[in-house]
């Protein structure tokens, strides 16, 4: 008791070290941490309630389009998951495979799931028989498995959370409509609630989901120039439902296979959001998804009714908001300070007796450091006002980057230079070969990001190539 | 279309196989289906829904107690779990293992979690250091996984979803505090929620959980007098804190080790719910858990205007209930009464062209099969009331039934008579020793279910060896 303390302990300059930055946030941010779990982390309070505040956002969205949960189970016998060819060629280098159960060596060993087309495909050729079932629009908030070389918590963790929506359709048509609504939830989420800025497109052949015949994405840019896929939403067409046998009796009474698609964002947005948004006080978070949007620190918290003011305070505006009050006694106002920017927190509430005689508070924004004198009686409606803005106001801010950060380049020298010189997103024409994109990947270290759904005529020729092209490309460097 | 069905298809008779009456229940109202991963249930939509609503209420109590949700690994590597000897020794038998995973023999094994003490134990042994972290009340939603040799959908499930939730404190009080505290929550979901009537205790040692000092219990009693554990609470001392080394220093500066405890319910609660309420129609449903709380039947759906009115009369209740509205042009009205029954909706609306001219509907209650015809001015209003008389009239159903079903017993004789002809519940004094436990259960197949918190002096001597004995212990069957 009494110790004071005035300092937050360092965080790397985030332009020296990005990487050790990221890591410094997680954890001193209390975010995550490791276990002893090789490539598993532990999600901790602060970052669990930023995934619930995802997950309770995404789900309404959900539900509002008929999207109904249910759960399968965790373990998919390896004859399944080697059912699509191509499916299989992209997940079996990275499963984790149970042997032993119960005391005993398995006769066929379980796979933990990676994804869930296969455990889906074959429950849903169990329960579809009539047009009438049709559409199934089922999603599961489930852990899954993928056995990656290097992890990085929340960016690439062995174990992550996600929700992963597999849906069946009687049309094409259908299927593709439900592919591209996905997105566009993704799309609200990532842009409404995170606040970060997307690129939405198609990905290349090269860049599809294993077993796809199209992968639609939206893509992020983080504070280092590199780029984030944030969420993916992919169309099946019958690759899955054939050798599945998924099938229907159609309105005329004739089989036909279904049509499929699946979708899934993940705890990587908690990623996403830390590298978006951070800057070298620490986390800053969206107020929509903060778990504590206003925290009130008492300044000369020992003086005569100060605590009192402040637990009046929060205690009306905990009606409202997501608020937090510090009395802790050990540290000073300016360690707190620090700290709960270092913690993202987007307002600050300052109390002092000065304050409480004038009948004001001190609100610090934590996204451009403004200080507001606001009076007691209106602080309970002027903080959605200013959490609002924020919100808009950190969208905005890297959107700004975002253009900055956008290149265009017809040459490969272009090209380089621009990814050099300026990070971020490189805008090519591209003639659709396969070797052009290898080529890009090699000589630069960027991957196509997407096909753009919205397209610009740069010019008209392939970057790499010099061959006519007629699609814009985006590349990046990625996470 | 045009085809008419006028028949749910058949239920097995609830007295005559209650066990084939449950799966029938379990498949036919689509609550959940078998696997291809055997012993693994996938949870359907209306399986799924139930639990959700389960989570919703639980998870609000939970945080107004000041939970906190985490996520840690699924993982948790064969070591960790070798740390407490109890523990081990109850939990290994059911173990699942990771051997292989990325293309490669592991060194050592990964066990999938069966329960997370170990986990959370060796976390917090890194996370706590001062009495000003502690308590730290920390919870998360997932799955588990325990290799069971006999299993049943939702009852004994090879894996399942539950809550785990684990604590550390200062003191032994606060502990023992936090670990009645949270049983008292389970209490108030499964009476208040499910409408399920429990019987708060405590287990005897012999029922212990694997590590435990103390585990309490809320049992509840199914329809066909067996008894289902329905949630667990327990308090370890420091049983898990000295090997794993999670110790604070306090308020002197000097070092502790804290005391902890941990708690869960899991998807049982859903075979509970079937159990407890079903009858000869299928499944009940208490309207508060229910997914659909009233469900919209047009009679005569082709005739002027009666589509309309329903459509109307459905758009109005949404606002305010979980409604559904069956349009089906494939099925009879007959044949949609049976199967919303079957699927345990707590109240049904018919409305027919009659109705519509004399501006009423009919109101039919799952739980009692009254009819009553309501103005459709008020019915918006009526519900609420109705649904509220539902769930306590399923309550004090239920809570009638284990009255009747309660047995006293001073003598074996006596015992054996009550559960051969009555069974549920058998009261009778206790001696304490394990040796009389172990007898009874040979010979009655009933197990101890707990040391109520509710005592009576029902004789002076034990049940079974006619020692003196002061502790009234409940008895049943069991699932």
């Amino acid at each position: 008791m009494g110790q004071e303390k005035n300092f937050v302990e360092d965080i790397t300059n985030i332009d020296e070290n990005f990487a050790q930055w990221y890591t410094d946030i997680v954890l001193k941010a209390e975010l995550a941490d490791y276990t002893d779990t090789k490539g598993c982390i532990a999600i901790k309070p602060y970052g669990y309630a930023i995934w619930e505040n995802i997950q309770n956002y995404t789900d309404k969205l959900f539900k509002k389009t008929g999207v109904k949960n249910v759960y399968l189970p965790v373990l998919i016998s390896e004859g399944l998951l080697q059912k699509e060819k191509d499916h299989v060629e992209g997940f079996a280098p990275e499963v984790a495979l149970v042997t032993k159960a119960g005391g005993e060596e398995l006769e066929e060993a379980y796979c933990i799931r990676p994804t869930s087309e296969t455990m889906f495909s074959n429950l849903y050729s169990k329960w579809l028989s009539s047009w009438r079932d049709l559409p199934m629009v089922y999603n599961q908030w489930c852990n899954v498995l993928r056995w990656e070389k290097e992890t990085r918590p929340f960016l690439r963790s062995r174990e992550f959370l996600w929700q992963e929506g597999h849906t069946i359709h009687a049309t094409k048509e259908e299927a593709e409509a439900r592919t591209r609504q996905m997105l566009d939830i993704y799309e609200q989420v990532i842009q409404d609630l995170l606040a970060i800025p997307v690129l939405k497109g198609r990905k290349t052949p090269k860049e599809q989901f294993a077993g796809a015949e199209a992968t639609y994405t939206v893509e992020t840019l983080m504070h280092d120039g590199r780029a984030l896929q944030a969420g993916t939403s992919h169309y099946f067409g019958q690759n899955f439902t054939k050798p599945f046998n998924v099938k229907f009796q159609n309105k005329e009474g004739k089989e036909e296979f279904a049509y499929q698609t699946s979708w899934g964002i993940s705890t990587r947005l908690i990623g996403a959001l830390i590298m978006a948004h951070g800057d070298d006080r620490g986390l800053k978070l969206p107020p929509k998804v903060a778990p504590i949007q206003s925290v009130i620190v008492p300044v000369a918290m020992h003086k005569d009714g100060v605590k009192e003011s402040a637990m009046a305070l929060y205690e009306k505006l905990c009606e409202k908001y997501r608020v937090e009050i510090d009395v802790r006694e050990q540290y000073s106002p300016g360690y707190k300070f620090n700290d709960w920017e270092m913690r993202g927190v987007p307002v600050r509430i300052e109390l002092g007796p000065r304050d409480i005689e004038n009948g004001k508070c001190v609100v610090v924004r934590r996204d451009n450091q403004e200080k507001i004198e606001i009076g007691l009686d209106e602080i309970n409606e002027k903080l959605s006002e200013i959490l609002d803005d924020i919100q808009t106001n950190m969208f905005n801010m890297c959107k700004e980057r975002n253009k900055k950060r956008t290149n265009i380049a017809t040459t490969l020298e272009e090209f380089e230079k621009a990814l050099n010189e300026n990070q971020g997103y490189v805008k090519t024409m591209w003639c659709g070969d396969v070797a052009c994109e290898n080529k890009i990947k090699e000589l630069t270290g960027a991957h196509s990001r997407c096909i753009p759904f919205e397209q610009e005529h740069i010019a008209n020729t392939c970057v790499c190539c010099g061959k006519t092209a007629s699609t814009m490309v985006v590349w990046g460097r990625q996470y």
